[in-house]
């Protein structure tokens, strides 16, 4: 059958050649740009408003901004974008659907909760490696405001948060996928499987997804032959320093060792004793403007070679947790390297 | 570029082999099996709750049915299928999430609104023609009971329902796609663009999408060069009564009469006068229960050849119209054809 070579493992792809991030763009809200990777930010908005009405045309606002970024950096027009992945945490995608409109780009509409820049980026390397497009953007959002609406409390509650509690970040990642450009290509990838433990607690969403991370990781190493030395880091979406410490243990309970090489999205983030951030990051956006800002510039420039992406996922909604309902997690793995 | 021979036109691809649908099943509440399909439907469930404690429970049992019967009537078992791809109208999904965890395959969460069915179909296909997977699940459910609670009001709350309004059908669709076996190929896809008319209207879902799913399926007869009439049928998704004759104002208006070889799955699902169902069925469920249940039997026997089938979807969310957005749309179209 054509294409077998391709297939690796029970669920990962090792692409032949391997799409290329031919342009990126990170657009971050005031309080991310204040992070410690404040000055790697495209665009720092500094009003979360974002000069729209509501929390939600903010969030979309900033895919707009995201979006046109990315094309421009791509030198690419928007119509020559072919299919757009695209997602966000609001129900029924609406920071996505108001924010892409104008594209006039065919759209699938993603959701992996915060995993969902890693699901749209598997896609999206899929489409162009098959010879499906020239080109596909992957993008994903998320906004402290609307997302706190959504799943926690009015803002004007004040109320207090654990320290396993993460902070949604505001912020977009855009990514053009080509086959042509550009110096990080995705050689691979694991897609995740939903991984539910049994955990209710929304507001230790690391630990509810550190089991996901841990099984996409470990199927990543087995399916492509691989040991954790083989990349340069190994970089979850938004554990937090809870999450973290969990995800060692399991892979240490799987018989490997990533302390050194691990990071994750959501604690390079924000400085989170000085911010006040608890945990780390989270959201759609966290691990998407940490991609564009600081992972793939030291892919492109060759200082890592090989990074292991896996943007993790809590895949609750307000009414399964308030019915009681465990909090499943999703980790989609992307393998980037030097190219 | 390796593939180019796939891409028509700016968004459709023709595939060259064409996976075909070598399963399905269709799961149906007890409304939709009073219905003019009834004896069409593999299963009817006759208690809403389906046994278990809330609606969402519920849907997620639909899910599970309908995965573990597809899976069976393709002869394989669920390690054989690689990758699922699902999704469904509740916020973040959780009718998928906590339905196919048991499946533990890992999955690509979509939201197109009621036109889910078709995403998972486009981006199913194009998974198995590539050679990604040979095995793959697409699936797609929805639930009167939760849905209402989501969208529109309480159920114990009695509302009244304009004659424009859609009921959201109970029920879930499930398609295995593989590379052999099965009487019906998808021959080609023509993903969706946003399409955002300025219509408000929630209770008129079937104006919001009809322009959506004009501008589909004049793509899919540009991009492939075809006339209405290389189509035995061009079946929507859930446009219902209403939809239905703006489609038809707005293809005249492109120039082409589809009237004679149009339906709507909204209207085939429900006798909307014996069942007070106004303007017809919705739902993720509706076109993908009418398509495993109705559409495929009769490619497969040959009495149709090629059939154009477009899931409608109305992007809005509860969010969205109270603060009063528009309802943009989108439509999928897929080709299918007797093999």
């Amino acid at each position: 059958m054509k294409g077998n070579v391709f297939q690796r493992g029970k669920a990962s792809i090792g692409f032949e050649e391997g799409p290329l991030i031919i342009g990126c763009a990170s657009v971050a809200g005031k309080k991310e740009g204040e992070g410690p990777l404040g000055e790697l930010f495209d665009v720092i908005e500094p009003d979360p408003m974002v000069g729209r009405e509501t929390w939600e045309q903010a969030e979309s606002a900033l895919q707009k901004e995201a979006a046109d970024l990315a094309i421009e950096r791509a030198g690419l027009v928007r119509s020559e974008v072919r299919y757009l992945f695209a997602g966000d945490l609001l129900s029924q995608l609406i920071a996505t659907s108001f924010g892409t409109v104008d594209l006039e780009v065919p759209v699938f509409g993603l959701y992996g909760a915060c995993s969902t820049i890693g699901e749209a980026l598997c896609l999206g390397a899929m489409t162009v490696e098959a010879g499906y497009a020239d080109y596909v953007m992957a993008m994903s959002s998320s906004h402290f405001a609307s997302a706190e609406k959504q799943f926690r409390f009015p803002l004007e509650y004040g109320n207090q948060r654990p320290f396993s509690a993460t902070w949604t970040v505001t912020g977009c990642g855009s990514f053009i996928l080509g086959k042509k450009g550009g110096h990080v290509r995705i050689s691979g990838i694991t897609p995740g499987k939903i991984v539910d433990m049994g955990l209710k607690d929304s507001m230790n969403m690391g630990a509810c997804m550190a089991p996901a991370a841990c099984d996409t990781i470990c199927r990543n190493l087995k399916d492509f032959g691989r040991e954790p030395g083989d990349y340069d880091r190994i970089i979850t979406g938004d554990l937090g320093q809870v999450g973290r410490r969990i995800l060692l243990d399991f892979m240490r309970n799987n018989g490997y060792s990533i302390r050194e090489r691990h990071t994750d999205c959501g604690i390079e983030v924000f400085d989170s004793e000085a911010q006040d951030t608890h945990a780390g990051g989270s959201g759609c956006g966290c691990s998407a403007i940490v991609l564009a800002a600081y992972i793939l510039p030291k892919l492109a420039s060759g200082e890592w070679r090989r990074v292991l992406f896996v943007p993790t996922g809590a895949l609750l909604s307000s009414v399964s947790f308030n019915e009681g309902q465990s909090v499943p997690g999703i980790a989609h793995g992307v393998v980037l390297e030097h190219a």
